[in-house]
């Protein structure tokens, strides 16, 4: 067999994403095993080695068929220093030094950057952004992320906090505590938490008939998508929530526009599943706050790699770099 | 006398800046033109090329002593076809090919970029940016310009409208109405003319004591740099007024500092010349609005190359694609 492969691993808080993938961007094999959040994440690395390595000669491979690793990792990453400045949901200790780390352990070449510009870099190479070198992508899952790219490169930021667009303020005054510690975050409202919890404030003080509110007293509880489902199926209270989120990511995803005027704003994460249900609302806001230069150029498009996107942009980046 | 020059234009509505400049970023020449704005602006271009051309005999130079001529214009340009799309204050026709005319017209090299991306990269090289090469710019005048630089390169945009600040959207419903066709837009607000504007009706609705107010009734005007002197001259009112501004502004500033988390955010044009008073409470509602790793590290700045901005930028234009 020829060609040499890409390690690309997406590290998450429950599960690590792994995947041996070719120069042209196809998965060849893919993997996943558990984060192991004990002894405040010492085993996390030396797991992640040693299931490369496994993988390897379970295939009858050797390691001179790797290029390099490539990792997404949760948290803001110094990407010239090797480390991640913090990742609480591991329980790493502050700037742990992750590429030196993992390179000692596996031999291999290790290039990583934060999560969510990973999976942005994914859907610029093989996904929605389609080669486009200048792209926004936003992440509508628990919680909001973003990736920034200029000339095909991830805006890092000065401190590695580019793209943190699940903390743009949307609601100046009285909006919901977000976990970053601020209020009134796009991420109270879009995220799959987000919308959740602006639908169960509706529903409360809603009086009339509703599917949506029927399935709430009898389930105890919705989820994003239940919403999605009801107003598809005609609820016009589940599609005034709709609507109200789709306003305040609309204006943020055209004021993201106003700033950079990209060739696309992909949208992505578990919520984005809901494709033109959430698109159709988003694009009329989209339109209606942009600048008219703005709309007529930039383009608003669903995520289409799914879970992969992390993986293939880790990837992307080991690849890049050498 | 030794050393190659560059010709640094901004061009304007009313005048025409021209400098001789140095490599170094030294400004040897300045002077000015009338913007002859009739027969649709077929003179100006012309004009320009006159203008150097005099002012080389006058300075007793020949040609040989020029690089080539960067120029700001007051519109969306296309870098690679160089055109300007539309300019509306000139009255030139849509995608006038500037480069060509002007490099036939002076038998010199032309580089072009709208004005507000020169005045932000004049700041970048000589100026507040201080060589940052991660910086946005915002350039309160009569509207609000914006200039995005990611590595030491004016971000464009797909079709040149990144960077427009002004448009993005404050006010999602009942804003006032904008030039731009849209309404609530941040020009509508922190613009000199949004201060008199928002000064203006809340001057109307206020029935106690107020400077600003006994201004307003004797002059029968007033301009925005009456409100920071009369809240510098402790009237609370004006005090009111520019928080509400600044509220508006720092939530924008601190959205584009998540966004992008550049080393820098600068504020010029002639509202900037408030200084602290304007810098103060735009510093706590930036650090109020943005992600906290975002206020760490993303530093606020006054310009401070004032008019000297736009022909700075020019010339860097010029000289770096030479």
């Amino acid at each position: 067999m020829e060609g040499k492969w890409i390690v690309g691993v997406d590290l998450g808080g429950t599960s690590v994403k792994l995947a041996f993938i070719q120069e042209d961007g196809e998965i060849l094999h893919k993997w996943e095993i558990p984060t192991d959040k004990s002894e405040q994440g010492k085993n996390i690395l030396p797991d992640i080695a040693d299931s490369i390595q496994r993988k390897m000669v379970e295939l009858g491979e050797t390691k001179e068929r790797l290029i390099g690793i490539g990792m997404g990792a949760p948290g803001a990453v110094d990407k010239e220093k090797g480390i991640i400045y913090e990742a609480v949901n591991l329980g790493w200790p502050k700037n742990y030094p992750i590429v030196k780390l993992l390179s000692d352990l596996s031999g291999l070449p290790v290039e990583i950057d934060n999560d969510a510009n990973c999976a942005a870099l994914g859907e610029m190479w093989k996904g929605a952004g389609n080669g486009a070198k200048n792209i926004a992508c936003v992440t509508l899952g628990t919680g909001v992320g973003g990736g920034i790219i200029v000339n095909g490169d991830i805006v890092q930021g000065v401190k590695g906090a580019a793209g943190e667009i699940g903390h743009i303020t949307i609601i100046p005054e009285g909006g919901a505590p977000c976990n970053c510690g601020k209020t009134g975050c796009l991420e109270t409202v879009a995220s799959a938490t987000g919308i959740v919890r602006v639908a169960k404030d509706t529903i409360i003080q809603y009086e009339g008939e509703s599917s949506l509110k029927d399935l709430y007293i009898s389930k105890g509880s919705i989820e994003a998508k239940d919403v999605f489902d009801c107003m598809n199926q005609g609820d016009t209270l589940s599609a005034s929530i709709i609507e109200q989120i789709m306003l305040h990511l609309g204006l943020v995803l055209a004021n993201i526009g106003n700033v950079l005027n990209p060739e696309k704003i992909v949208i992505g994460g578990g919520v984005s599943k809901a494709g033109d249900l959430l698109l159709n609302p988003l694009q009329k806001y989209f339109n209606q706050f942009a600048y008219s230069a703005v709309s007529a150029s930039t383009e608003l498009a669903i995520a289409t790699l799914g879970n992969d996107a992390g993986i293939l942009g880790a990837a992307w980046l080991a690849k890049n770099k050498h």
